[in-house]
């Protein structure tokens, strides 16, 4: 929504009425370090300006919540097999693009420490620290056999993608990465 | 927009206006099974919750309204070509990840009928019953020489990028994935 | 936000406030042909549809906005070895599915130029010309090594991701592409 469109919060009788704080509702489809980069930088500089957060971890996405010491996850050969070759936890992520079997993704992570960029792990505690939250999906819970105990501290309690569009609705920024 | 926004829609007379519904605009931009699922169950979800959807279907995405018994499409080589290599229908998506040959993508298939998730064939149904709009992009037929006939029943007239435009301007979520 | 939530933007005297432009804020993240293609169109739609329309170009997206001219950046090792294999300008962009080592990419600009569809680098320019605000991303930049110059003419001043946050909440149209 336009800044425009909240003027007229004002209410009828010319007082203002108090400013709500403005939201944004993420999706975090993907664990590529390319694109979970992004995000939680979008969703940390959003919660510094004093937006409220959210973040529905789906699909890929949910593996970035994983404890980066849960190596083999779920329940039977298939989700076993699955947690095998998409590796969870925010230290273990890899480029979408240019991984080159790892050498892409060392190089990209050694200049951003040169330059000083927080890493993924650094930056999902630092969301979780100023009040972005984490959902993780019910339905890709299922699907990978993953569950709570599976997932870092703080992490909210997982939603159905009725309560993401119920979020999204109410959001002045909406974004799929 | 938020909901703080639809607010002020109670008019200067004090009487609430009528509640006009809430909207989400998606581009499908991809046809990859692992974006057409999320794509087709935030639909769903969205339309079940009261929402009007609006799905604009466009570059690989527009391969997703393909007739599942439609295989070599367009008119000249380069077409024919295309239509081999990037097979259309909900059917014969692949994953754009793990696909190993087949083998991820049987796997994650496997896996959500155990857990009886929709396959997106099941959801592109529902969300046409439940009332998802779903837009071919005619640019993209042009390109990929692919006619009306080639689509399954139920889809819309095709439209331009200037009318996806004006929907994501009307509408409450916008999403492009 | 929707039209519906404008409407209030009547004021109380009963007299239509000045009606403001809309808005569109993208972020422009991937270099590929197939995603570039998409952002473009939208963008050069939707400002020749009367929108204000800004462009963050961030992460892969950066290299879009790299003159054509321009071959290894970077000042450090890593960073030219990355400009290497990460090609930068409009002419030198690949798809990301079915680029065939360059088969399918040359394929699809054909097919491309056969249906008048414009090329990424003549919707660029028009985008520039028609007021499409193009925004490189510092920090990117910093991770890069590119500086201004490696940019071509036209470009805003490089911006970081909580000035992205303010434009994305004021607009009407969000998209991450």
């Amino acid at each position: 929504m336009t800044t425009e469109a909240v003027a007229p919060a004002t209410s009828t009788t010319g007082e203002p009425e108090e400013e709500q704080p403005k939201r944004m509702a993420m999706v975090a489809w993907s664990s590529d370090l390319d694109r979970v980069w992004p995000t939680l930088i979008l969703a940390t500089t959003a919660a510094a300006s004093g937006l409220e957060v959210d973040i529905f971890f789906t699909f890929w996405g949910l593996r970035i919540l994983q404890r980066n010491d849960r190596r083999v996850t779920g329940s039977n050969w298939m989700q076993k097999a699955e947690s095998l070759v998409d590796p969870g936890g925010t230290d273990h992520l890899r480029l979408g693009k240019i991984h080159f079997g790892g050498a892409g993704t060392t190089m990209i992570k050694k200049l951003a420490a040169d330059y000083k960029v927080a890493s993924p792990t650094e930056l999902l505690e630092m969301a979780m620290d100023i009040g972005v939250r984490c959902h993780p999906c019910q339905m890709t819970m299922d699907l990978y056999g993953l569950t709570a105990q599976d997932f870092i501290d703080g992490v909210q309690p997982s939603l159905g993608a009725a309560s993401f569009i119920d979020m999204a609705v109410k959001a002045d920024i909406q974004l799929f990465i």
